[in-house]
């Protein structure tokens, strides 16, 4: 599960922006619960395939509709297993179903802008995900195509509390004294790149002072996509 | 179209080193032919779907098979065409046919070592590529899962020659005075990440003195994929 705050621009009236406000404001809620269905955990009398997937997600998501403001599925865990077509059907179940709760298609993606565009076609039309989740290494114009859809959500990497997450983020940069790597996609973050709106950032649980000062540099309106509330999956 | 290069450490003698390095001494060859089928610019008459992203790339793999190290085939152009199908057709088809002839998934990757482990399933097992490129932001638990397959290759993505490559890989490092971002991810996987022998680094061609600088860094044994020789699909 993760957290989430936040969207203050103007973005389409019935694009991922307006429909995350809502949410959040009529249902008093930030958590964002995580779909990471793994099969080698599923009981052997479920199994992987013929729908099994879909109809997990299916429970989690009409187990917690109540108290989300999004729902995240991760695409690994279906195209690992051929079952792309069960994620079509659980975003589709979540928009047929739960109209008001944005989806938001965790895939970390981070290509060329010719690569992205197809790689946002697959988020935001084939998925139909109202919101992604993006990498910055390649930079702005890798991020570019994602926010021509002016209705979608792009959350970009930040900071992450996986082991490895501090390798490179949590390297001082020499030009910007006092900055790390992950503070200064904040700053870019803020001050270039969300141009439109439609930016958030993912950053991790684990760190509570990082969140703190990610908040300083973006201010209060960007919101954060903050995984590691309770248990992935 | 890209080059790669060398591959000296001691790997499974079935496994993509070995393949790549036989392929490259026995036919004189580092390049490795991008297949990036992008259906808008098919002539009308083929159109996207009925096997023709499958069919069109594997009359580029006919065509350039004598001369190519390796095929790149890049995932975001058949995932936003739904067409995952063909690609598995796509590579099996060129291990059919070309079994000397190493396959490197492009699908820059990066996420927690949970998810990368269905990522890494998604690209060896699902697709049987021999090698994939992987994206370094979230760092080494990240890229674990990938080099956990033995008889894989395993490119990191250095640095890039797209408008925003800058963003964050120019970045001047503060504790290593004199490197940056990208030098610094070359300097990682190198001295701390390649414990395996089966690691390589996207290096774009457009800069050809940050390619020697690389180089310097990681001396001449780790293998270079250097994208943007000649043109991408």
């Amino acid at each position: 599960m993760s957290l989430t705050a936040n969207f203050p621009h103007k973005t389409p009236a019935d694009g991922f922006v307006q429909k995350y406000q809502k949410r959040a404001q009529e249902h008093q809620t930030m958590l964002c619960v995580g779909l990471d269905p793994d099969i080698s955990k599923f009981p052997p009398s479920i199994g992987g395939r013929g729908g099994a997937i879909y109809a997990f997600c299916r429970e989690i998501v009409d187990a917690t509709a109540d108290v989300v403001c999004a729902f995240k599925p991760q695409i690994a865990y279906f195209a690992s297993e051929r079952a792309e077509d069960q994620l079509e059907q659980l975003i589709d179940y979540i928009h047929q179903n739960y109209p008001d709760i944005p989806v938001i298609l965790d895939a970390k993606r981070g290509d060329i802008g010719s690569t992205a565009t197809h790689y946002a076609k697959e988020a935001f039309e084939r998925y139909r995900a109202d919101a992604v989740t993006v990498n910055p290494y390649m930079g702005f114009d890798s991020l570019e195509p994602y926010l021509s859809y002016s209705d979608k959500g792009v959350f970009i990497l930040c900071r992450t509390s996986n082991p490895g997450g501090s390798d490179l983020q949590f390297l001082p940069i020499h030009q910007d004294p006092g900055l790390k790597l992950f503070e200064k996609v904040a700053e870019l973050a803020s001050n270039k790149w969300n141009t439109t709106g439609q930016v958030g950032l993912v950053v991790g649980a684990a760190f509570p002072a990082e969140i703190e000062k990610v908040r300083s540099i973006v201010g209060n309106d960007m919101p954060l996509l903050i995984p590691g509330i309770g248990a992935q999956g």
